[in-house]
């Protein structure tokens, strides 16, 4: 809990009044929750292949979806569109073959459906007596929105990146929405459990509080499971989270 | 109630799942929470004009300064900075010279500071838990979420007309929500308590749902005591909506 010169996490956010959350694996459990939504759908559709495996391969195709927008390759492209575009490999890949559209738009919007980890909704909930609480998410709007209605995420407001067409951890999506909400970067800090997201974040300006996710990725997890670097907060989860800023 | 095609306003709205709200007047009573927030703030200070005198003067003020915006004559301009351009100019026409910045930064302020009408609070309430409900409002990011703190507005998302870089009733305020919404127009229904924004709304393929606040505007009121037009919903205030849409 050591934050930058020596100063306790706690004294050295005073001055915060708002919390942005990495979504997908900070707060909620994309893989268990895909391969939960999935197996009950497989079903009843009699399609029984192992659909925590496919969560995994799926989330594989993340980061380089979005690199090609990032890279300027293409112009942005909402995140709901490079889940659909990576689906549509991975299905035959699985030996998936001849759904149909309202089937595949089914699975696509399962990203829409993710439930919280177990501590995000009360530690969520706490913060925001106090701060305002919201996610700054590479999810779009929509999906957002969605999610937070099906798990009941209590934001106070929707900082999709959608707004400001770009993916983090480009500099601009910090930068976006520290301006959007009228703040300075000290006066607002950015929750995740990765630690390249706060990395990107605490060069913008931002402070940085961090949780361990340790079976975010299940086997494929390689990274993250403890603080890299001196955050500002370090905690356990999201409730630990908001006994520290409390 | 009647809706298009004899329809009533319910079955009308079927399909509905998210519900815009005009905000100031609409949800938010601006004049008497002006009113009462620099009474409270002059007398401390040893200012004591007709503060609700002032308020009204101060929204005269509002489509002429977004007109500018509207009609290309400048570029898009938050409203905090619209306010604060038409209070420079009222100061001093009510006699108060000599105030320090953080004076009027503070009576700028004022509009992130707005109290809900009596019944707004738990009429949204209530339709949250059927549909999105979000402010699609001319004031910017950071007004509507400090207002919704403040005055405990359990909005799902804050869709400030900021995102479009455009005040209401420029079309694209209307569709641009809807586009981040993910749905079509015919699933989104705007509520006011204003005929015009409707008008511009309908005009868009939104839904629509009006309740007159004959109290808006105090002895300035001269329009919008009712539905000029068949509204698919037509309530006598936001409870009575969440009565009729549930």
């Amino acid at each position: 809990m050591a934050g930058v010169n020596g100063v306790s996490g706690v004294n050295a956010v005073g001055g915060v009044r708002a919390l942005l959350f990495d979504v997908f694996g900070s707060v909620v459990d994309w893989r268990g929750s895909i391969a939960r939504d999935l197996t009950d759908w497989g079903q009843t559709k009699g399609i029984n292949i192992d659909w925590e495996s496919f969560a995994r391969a799926w989330r594989s195709h993340y980061q380089p979806k979005m690199q090609e927008v990032r890279s300027g390759q293409r112009d942005f492209t909402l995140l709901d569109q490079l889940h659909r575009e990576a689906l549509d490999v991975l299905l035959p890949a699985f030996g998936i073959n001849d759904l149909t559209e309202a089937d595949k738009a089914h699975i696509n919007l399962v990203w829409h459906r993710l439930d919280a980890w177990p501590d995000s909704i009360a530690g969520l909930g706490q913060l925001k007596a106090k701060y305002t609480v919201a996610p700054l998410s590479n999810g779009n709007v929509a999906l957002l929105n969605n999610m937070a209605k099906h798990a009941g995420l209590p934001w106070d407001l929707n900082l999709s990146t959608q707004w400001f067409k770009a993916y983090k951890p480009q500099p601009q999506t910090y930068l976006g929405a520290v301006s959007a909400l009228g703040l300075q970067p000290h006066e607002v800090m950015m929750c995740a459990a990765h630690n390249d997201d706060l990395l990107a974040a605490r060069a913008c300006g931002l402070k940085t509080a961090f949780w361990p996710r340790p079976h975010e990725y299940g086997v494929d997890q390689v990274k993250d499971f403890s603080a890299d670097h001196d955050w500002d907060v370090i905690a356990t989860d999201i409730r630990d989270l908001a006994r520290q800023m409390l």
